[in-house]
């Protein structure tokens, strides 16, 4: 079996995930973890396993096959990623869709330079249903793609309701709209408003004393984040919220809804959909299986930075050709 | 842009759903139609493509970049696809999964040895529910995988209800059992029997004085068709049948039901469905979107026998790897 030794780059909730996600894969190895904290404050739930600087990775750079960039794709990714790319085979599950194009060409050009394999916006979305999306343009071309997500907690939102004046905490849940995710299946392409394909429940712990009401409102009218929605705010206790909703579930479906025939006569659906106790588990579950990949391709000489797109199946899957053909096929 | 020029031989339900795919794909162009047939029995839906006889093809080994062979996967395919793949690249839909490896070996050898790129088994089971087994596998290694199929004709068994005595005409849809497939959903992982799965309906038109009671029971018990299952027998009159079973609707579900965390305590579901009007036009345009992707690797000298575990999501896009990264990432 060829092992792959994977180097973790940040040591939270995505860095955690993956150390656990590797012992799903007995082809893995986890080779360190890299902290941009003090190493000595990080300790790791696998024995024996090193905790180097970030500052120092350069000196490990033999340690590892991949190393997966466990950080934020805000500020973490964008300086992270290219770095690490020079010194590394990389993953990380960069998420900014708008800014995916810049991310791409700066570790592209760290990656060739430095003769690595990189791979960015591993994950769920991107990830698993930008293939859905690909793979359902490709195969029904006159058609139209619908992506819901939901039930599930969207964590810039959670931190959106907790800047609200007067509120102590707040967990918020995206949630589709059935409705509009069965007109879809019943194959009507129908165009939908963002209000008619998610609803927002919002549960809050104000502070003693603070105004209820204008928590709601102040929170209903946010620009970008709630005021093109139906959102509902629910009033808990501190000791609800952490009781029902301190898990981080999340999912949601992408749909193809297409036609074929002499007259468009046949309609089609493609439907792929997630159902997710844990986001940030399931997320490392997929870099996991593109860090496979990444090690592969660098065997290969196959240089340079990619994404899901860019990579055959079979790289995923620790089996042979011949036993996936007879196995899976 | 890059035209690809498509070959179609066999001319049944299969290669007409294929010259329809062509339209809507506008780098695809129809460059021939072959037949075993006399070329003059057939004519083509789109006017001026010439229709070659099978025997002749190896004069027009110079018009097509990917041929596409529309037979059957009982006697045509095993002979016709390693034939074929000497003299040109080729696409089929082998689906006889048992005996995939060793069709996957005749076609490889006759491919390599003629320096052509060959896919089989592309279509939707084997094809895309295949894909979704691969992914489902490798992102969840700690799960278990589900099929089923349906609702949907199966011409496998209405030919075998069209054996039996006494029948006149008839047809079978298989249904997947929803209490199973929502009990996989509840990530129970049940273990499921074969008839716990999936029911079987039939429609059937006897003949005139025939044993109606004969019929179901012969029907019922028939081995490996219908005696492991939970089987229905509807009496209709032929006007019946043509008039509300002559579709050939079909698709399914693949589910991946798996665990992760430090106990296995989060669970999660991965489900990639189908709802098809057009089993055989669905089928079609899946192995459309294959044939651009062999056109590319034979151009970049990729030679040899592929399935879809080997196709880089991208291969199938006329989009590039930039318009991809932007729109559909």
């Amino acid at each position: 079996m060829n092992i792959t030794r994977i180097g973790i780059v940040g040591y939270g909730n995505l860095g955690k995930g993956v150390e656990l996600a590797i012992r799903s894969n007995p082809d893995m190895k986890l080779a360190f973890i890299a902290t941009r904290r003090d190493p000595a404050s990080v300790t790791p739930r696998t024995e024996g396993v090193p905790v180097y600087a970030y500052a120092d990775l350069a000196q490990h750079t033999a340690d590892a096959d991949v190393v997966i960039v466990c950080g934020g794709s805000a500020t973490d990714l964008p300086r992270q990623t290219p770095e690490l790319a020079k010194l590394f085979n990389v993953v990380d599950s960069f998420d900014t869709h708008a800014r995916i194009p810049e991310h791409f060409a700066n570790v592209d050009a760290a990656a060739k330079e430095s003769a690595h394999t990189a791979m960015i916006s591993v994950g769920w979305d991107p990830g698993m249903f930008s293939l859905a999306r690909l793979y359902g343009n490709c195969i029904l071309p006159d058609g139209k793609d619908y992506t819901f997500w939901g039930t599930g907690v969207s964590q810039g939102h959670s931190d959106a309701i907790r800047r609200v004046e007067g509120v102590q905490d707040g967990k918020q849940y995206t949630v589709p709209v059935k409705a509009a995710m069965d007109a879809v299946r019943r194959g009507e392409q129908p165009d939908l408003t963002t209000r008619q394909k998610h609803t927002r429940e919002c549960y809050v712990v104000a502070k003693p004393g603070a105004d209820k009401a204008k928590i709601e409102h102040d929170i209903k009218t946010m620009p970008n984040y709630f005021d093109e929605y139906d959102t509902t705010v629910h009033f808990v206790s501190q000791e609800e919220l952490n009781r029902d909703h301190s898990g981080i579930p999340h999912g949601g479906f992408v749909m193809r809804s297409g036609v074929t025939g002499a007259e468009g006569e046949h309609k089609h659906l493609i439907e792929y959909s997630l159902k997710l106790d844990s986001n940030p588990e399931f997320t490392t579950s997929v870099l996991i299986a593109y860090a496979r990949a990444v090690s592969r391709l660098a065997r290969e000489n196959s240089f340079g930075c990619k994404t899901v797109f860019d990579i055959a199946p079979a790289y995923l899957s620790p089996l042979s050709g011949e036993e996936l053909r007879a196995k899976m096929l």
